[in-house]
């Protein structure tokens, strides 16, 4: 595996699901394996969650791991070609990527949307400039539309509790103060259209998913109807992609209740943190024995390690 | 040792104290006491000493450390109970714990009090929340009314330079322009009330510590009575706990003077650091060979190098 | 070599030149040199290429690193002897310097000029407090008039490329919207000065440098006489020392032109990044196969890996 941007880096997702859990079971087996190799993380945005269990991953591999919150320190960069630079922006991606692929040997970036201009987030210009420029692999710490890390982990955890050969999954909009990007939803969308799980998105009108993201996947905008015999409950919270960027009126309804959990399957609650409680979700549904959201954040790691994992091996 | 969180938590001082000395003595030799072990740094405050001894001392016994700056980042946490979140506050604690529990071995925690609800910050909500839900033994870094690795570097360095089996210490009150917590005056007096020193506190009228945390110890409001004949002058500014988080008027005359110096007998001076000079002490005193503020800022690394290593022996 | 601050802490700077390619040529050669020492970095100021790079050499050599942002927590530092330190800088130089010192075998230390008091910057107050206070070996990453890691690793870089025993280098002032340092400039002359290469720069009027930085070297307002027959073209904007910290009328023609790079003898194009397209230089020029400046940054790492080894010969 090259880079780990998207699904279509990942030759083989029930592999590298297996991986996940293999490197579970034994965290420090590869630890040979990224000796004297050094991982940057470039955060343009805030992290807490990607960020200590991408280090954890990279410590278990043997690797060196070097922070920059790049954000904070208003590093500003330029991706136009031609551009005469001129006014806020201190350096092109050009020599930004470049650089930093002289002292990594991997770089992860996490890079979020503006949520203004569709096309532009769409374009994923960040992390598939690092991909062109930086000469060294990439590993998506969650850019402009996906978070394939959180994905990856998702489906380490429906792995690790399913029940049937084939489960109901249901990815759930949820309510939320803030626009928050589509990322969590896209990616889980499109990656659990490469698995064979019965997989349902409910979400409200003027939410639907990009459609290159939800693919062929079931929805509906009944979320009743979408809770009835499931067997896990993912929810999240997403802006308009219809109107973009936007809250629309209306459907703080939408929270997940104790209520609605009973008309699943003994659903399990997944989400991937951090979650408002009392907006996005009961009190009683993630207090409950169902709610499996620590174990969630857990598998960040094996997540990210098996991916780093691959990529290592194929260096 | 469970926790290093105060010092209910430490089954024995004066045990402590000799294992910081002996680390001192030796500081690569449980390097691998800590091996594939991880610290994860959490400030909610900014740090400087505390953060590069905490990670030396990690160091030295093997570990791997993760430092977060969570204040900086805002990441505002939700402590109430039941809570609906749908203000500033994206994480609830018993999430933010148990998340963070996953990807360390031991967290060490900083989080300063607001001074304003002096109940609220005396429950020392953030610090007893991550006991209860990290999963994971939890490293005081300074909280709401406590500084325990201070402390004990303090006592260190009094074992270190103490001429008498029963020397006098003094803990002087001094003026300063900010409102400061009391965590260090408060922390120092809990311990020294376990020591058989002769222990005095001196303080203006309503600056007297919770009686809690000072105990039995002698307090009087007079300093120069207090200086006679010390052998330790610890100097250090609080805010009022009776006039809460207050500064009250006056006091400016309570600077450790060179003067007030020649009433102990040949004493030392001490200070967490960092100091105001001018304001706290007189150049004259800081500069002089008693002061013994850098070798007790050295001796924050044993401090915690112990604590970790007996937290590190019990897992 | 006990620190490196300036290129009088070197003994002998061809040897140094050669001791960076030599550790580029075996990057872990010297991987016990620096095992159990802690190499504390401190930013003053946000670094990207200068905090990259001698954290990856620091590994390389084996060392522990710890990394501080002081600048964004606004530590303010107390420099004057005798200040009565009653307003916004919470902690004195001589403990500061001397309290890092206890948790670090080498101090990296950045800090940028006011550009206000050029008497102030001149005396280097910040690096030269911390050499004569800190008690272990200083290395400077950037301070208000020099950044000798930049230029030991341009040095590296031309020793790398020339292709003629003396060759032509040009350092050439070149235009900015920010009033910036002379440090690159200065540090840059001074250095240059130390070889027998054929030496020119060429700035406005207005921009000359320091006399004492830019020495016996041959300068030039003619900016084409100076490119004629140049093997090297350094470009880099600087603020005047003259009109101290201001940026004077006119002068935009002076961006490095690929019209202009005609007149050189297939100069390698050379900048220490972050650059501005299209006003420090044209596209066209840092497109083109003769530009070398990620080589350049890629050098930073074997540049202060070498002046970290020699220190650690030393101790």
């Amino acid at each position: 595996m090259k880079h780990f941007i998207n699904p279509a880096d990942v030759p083989n997702v029930q592999e590298l699901i297996e991986e996940g859990l293999t490197q579970k079971a034994n965290p420090l087996a590869s630890r040979n394996l990224g000796k004297d190799k050094t991982l940057v993380l470039l955060f343009f945005n805030s992290s807490l969650r990607t960020r200590l269990s991408t280090q954890k991953a990279a410590m278990n591999l043997g690797m060196n791991v070097m922070v920059m919150n790049v954000g904070s320190d208003g590093w500003q960069l330029e991706f136009q070609d031609g551009a005469v630079m001129n006014g806020g922006k201190a350096e092109h991606i050009k020599e930004a990527a470049a650089v930093v692929g002289q002292y990594a040997d991997i770089i992860g970036v996490r890079s979020f949307p503006g949520l203004e201009d569709r096309e532009a987030d769409y374009a994923e210009l960040v992390i598939e400039s690092f991909r062109q420029l930086a000469g060294v692999p990439i590993i998506n710490l969650e850019s402009a539309t996906r978070h394939p890390c959180q994905s990856l982990a998702d489906l380490i955890t429906i792995e690790e509790l399913k029940t049937k050969a084939r489960p109901k999954v249901v990815l759930t909009w949820a309510p939320h103060l803030r626009a928050l990007p589509q990322a969590v939803g896209n990616s889980f969308a499109e990656w659990l259209n490469l698995t064979d799980y019965d997989f349902v998105i409910t979400n409200p009108e003027g939410y639907d998913l990009a459609p290159e993201y939800r693919g062929g996947a079931k929805v509906t905008h009944n979320q009743e109807e979408a809770f009835e015999g499931a067997d896990f409950i993912y929810a999240k919270n997403w802006s308009s992609y219809e109107q973009y960027g936007q809250i629309l009126p209306g459907n703080e309804d939408w929270i997940v209740s104790a209520e609605k959990m009973k008309l699943t399957d003994n659903a399990k609650f997944m989400h991937c943190l951090p979650v408002r409680r009392g907006v996005i979700v009961e009190d009683a549904v993630i207090d409950s024995p169902n709610s499996v959201v620590i174990q969630q954040a857990g598998n960040r790691v094996w997540s990210v390690q098996a991916a780093m994992k691959k990529i290592l091996e194929a260096m």
